[in-house]
């Protein structure tokens, strides 16, 4: 065995490896897999259908079921049968999720959900509605339907939720040797863990011991000796969105979780804080969109029309309001039809420029980089990008108008609109995500909503205002 | 030292606990302790300053280095002179970084870098300048120095940056008790490492042995009957992207990296994928809100402002072109005002749903779950929730129009062209990004510039275009 420091391990070579970089799609479900998937259950050969589907990671078979249809989703399971497993389960989207439980073989369902760990099956009690629910609780050993229970009477997206309850500790006062063997003579170890948490007779966790650490350490060394310096534990109803920024800011690999006394309940992995984190940004980006949070690519027709009407409605009410303003000027647009075919070009510019603002807000908002030491300054920094901006393609579009109307007039107007609508969305595009996120509301949910209509809205009244007084 | 199942663990207590909910900002770095160390170094209180900030995780510290201005950063590092180390280098954003080095004496700088892991050393040398580069490679040992350059001799965002070079590794025959001896004999073990690669005579990984399973483990066992049953390596040349997606996917914690000849160069763990799949994100959002993806907040105004700009021009052009389709129909609006008074609403409308079914391609391109097999049934569904929400707002949007104009037939017009520019919308929001996916252009950079532009040119063309056939 050797360990290799950099030098050491790359001397069979001078060079970086010169292969063809791989491709794109290089971890995707290929096309072909997929069709000889479903040409063995078109043709009902499940010797097949289980040869194809060995090689594939539990993620994967997952994806599959997520990108056929119903119908075909529904002839594969029953032909895969009982070699369907707990890990597909909760793999699977959730849309997909509740299908799949209801077209699985009642024992085959039992089977899968017993292979189960104990938090993947919290994490797939907690989205099922109650009856599903009942049928699985059922199915469970009691000593797992009690923890299971247990998980559940946790605060939802809290770090209760998304814990492991087994935990691995030691006596503060333990040796190295008396840990490892411990250790082995345990039968029952979780199937993942990485360190060895120190706790106090009280069971107050005080310090974790990393298992290389261990492994690297003479037996007669106490555990205390090797502990980590820094320590970080996580309160049990702590919001699940801040035990990944935890992480992620910190760079833990696991850490134990503490109740309201201080006490050990479990432990949380990085694995799991990457999957909130996943979940986090996938749900800010489709919010900043205004799309629902829980949409999927494989929710229904019905499903997803349902879950986007919500933003398009109040996209509409605030169009309509812009109308509104539009409708004030009704007599200067009769009198110049130049300002009906420019005034969009004012709002479009002003929404694109609040966006770029408002979204560098709610990232910074998220990272927590954005706080009350800066945002003065940040503020500051938008309004004067807004009037940099606003000059720049004020000069260009002033420009255009001028030459396109001839009316050198109006490409004063709508260069000036232009500016000032650039610097009220610099502002509006900042100060929107920063008051929202003050109010205790998602900065990324509401935001795009009240920064576009800002800038639409203004845009709309400072043209059509400005060329009034100005041009008529 | 217990290790407690569910059950045993948690008989201390019956109910969840129910303390109030840890506030939002749990984590960020309070406004009273910036405004300490601030005046601490204001009165030049260099004992103060470091008992403030000893307590400080060096992630924070960059946080607070990047949230106050640069005078005051300046100051403070001078004042905190050979206390500042290499970690909170490394956690600093790049603009802010060469900033610090800039002002670091030559002396704290060199300590600094010395101090740093050999993956992050890569990570704060690839960003750098020239000079600054240099700088830093004569404070390293020969071997550091050798080893960091060949590491930035493979291609960007490859997995030859991101892993590290010490892999703990052994032979395939060898048994627990000579891994554990190995590793207690050896002083130079990795600071973090989960694995225990086995390897071939030629230096082939084969297969990985968890730490917590070799500890568990009697010392006569074979290594290799405590392998993982799932085993990944990773080409030294693959994208960070497909790296991170592989450690999200198929749920690893670390993972050797091969070179062309598949033998071991390195490993690549969990919390530098972590990293990545975090960049991989802001850069998709900021991408998607048309805002350069190394932006930062701690860029200076005119940074920002150059870096917005290429977008902003872009949407001039394109609102330009939306003006002249409105500008084909000068004569019906000279005609019927109402019709400029209504045609931001349809544009408008369309800009949103195009925008909804875009975020979702390209959150669905990034997680792989939009593919080949069912990107035609996706398109059929974005077509149809476009018809089911067209129709709902239609009939909306028509009564508004017909009552506020008292004119049934600009509400037919109005509710036509908003199904009809819905249906692009969804076609479209689609579309586009899948086809630059294809083309192998990120859908994230430049998807968000075609829809909008396709459902403000289509919007004001069908609603224009209706009116005057139908109206006048």
């Amino acid at each position: 065995m050797t360990e290799g420091t950099g030098a050491e391990m790359t001397t069979g070579f001078d060079e970086p490896v010169t292969e063809p970089t791989s491709d794109d799609d290089v971890y995707a479900l290929d096309r072909k897999t997929v069709a000889a998937i479903l040409y063995a259950v078109d043709v009902d050969d499940r010797d097949k259908l289980i040869e194809l589907m060995e090689p594939l990671h539990a993620a994967d078979i997952a994806d599959l079921l997520e990108q056929i249809n119903a119908y075909d989703r529904a002839r594969l399971i029953r032909l895969y049968d009982k070699e369907f497993d707990g890990d597909i389960l909760s793999e699977l989207d959730e849309a997909v999720r509740e299908e799949v439980i209801n077209v699985l073989r009642p024992d085959v369902l039992a089977d899968a959900v017993r292979d189960m760990e104990s938090d993947d099956v919290v994490d797939l009690l907690e989205d099922l509605e109650e009856p599903q629910k009942e049928a699985i609780l059922d199915v469970l050993e009691d000593s797992e339907r009690v923890a299971a229970e247990q998980a559940l009477s946790y605060p939802e997206n809290s770090a209760g939720r998304l814990m492991q309850r087994e935990v691995v500790m030691a006596p503060e006062h333990w040796m190295v040797g008396q840990a490892i063997d411990f250790m082995r003579a345990n039968d029952d170890l979780p199937e993942q863990f990485y360190h060895v948490v120190l706790v106090d007779p009280r069971l107050k966790p005080v310090a974790q011991v990393t298992l290389g650490k261990l492994m690297a350490t003479r037996r007669d060394v106490p555990l205390h000796d090797i502990a980590e310096e820094e320590f970080h534990t996580i309160p049990v109803d702590q919001d699940e969105e801040d035990v990944a920024y935890a992480f992620n800011q910190y760079h833990l690999i696991s850490a134990p979780v503490v109740d309201g006394d201080g006490r050990l309940v479990g432990v949380i992995t990085i694995d799991d804080a990457m999957v909130v984190l996943d979940e986090e940004y996938e749900e800010d980006m489709l919010r900043l969109a205004g799309v629902s949070d829980e949409s999927s690519l494989s929710d229904s027709v019905a499903a997803t029309s349902k879950r986007r009407l919500p933003w398009l409605a109040v996209n509409l009410c605030t169009s309509i309001c812009a109308s509104l303003v539009i409708s004030q000027f009704e007599a200067a647009i009769d009198q110049l039809v130049a300002l009906a075919i420019l005034m969009p070009i004012v709002a479009s510019m002003g929404g694109n420029a609040g966006t770029q603002s408002l979204t560098v807000a709610v990232r910074a908002l998220a990272t927590r980089d954005l706080t009350g030491s800066n945002v003065a300054r940040v503020i500051r920094r938008e309004l004067l990008v807004g009037v940099l901006n606003g000059l720049c393609f004020a000069i260009v579009l002033g420009t255009v108008g001028m030459m396109w109307f001839d009316s050198p007039m109006l490409g004063v107007v709508i260069g000036s609109a232009l500016v000032v609508n650039m610097v009220i969305a610099g502002f509006a595009g900042t100060v929107v995500p920063v008051v929202l996120d003050r109010l205790g509301v998602d900065p990324a949910l509401a935001s795009g909503t009240f920064v576009t209509t800002t800038t639409d809205v203004m845009g709309f009244f400072i043209f059509l205002g400005l060329a009034s007084v100005i041009l008529l």
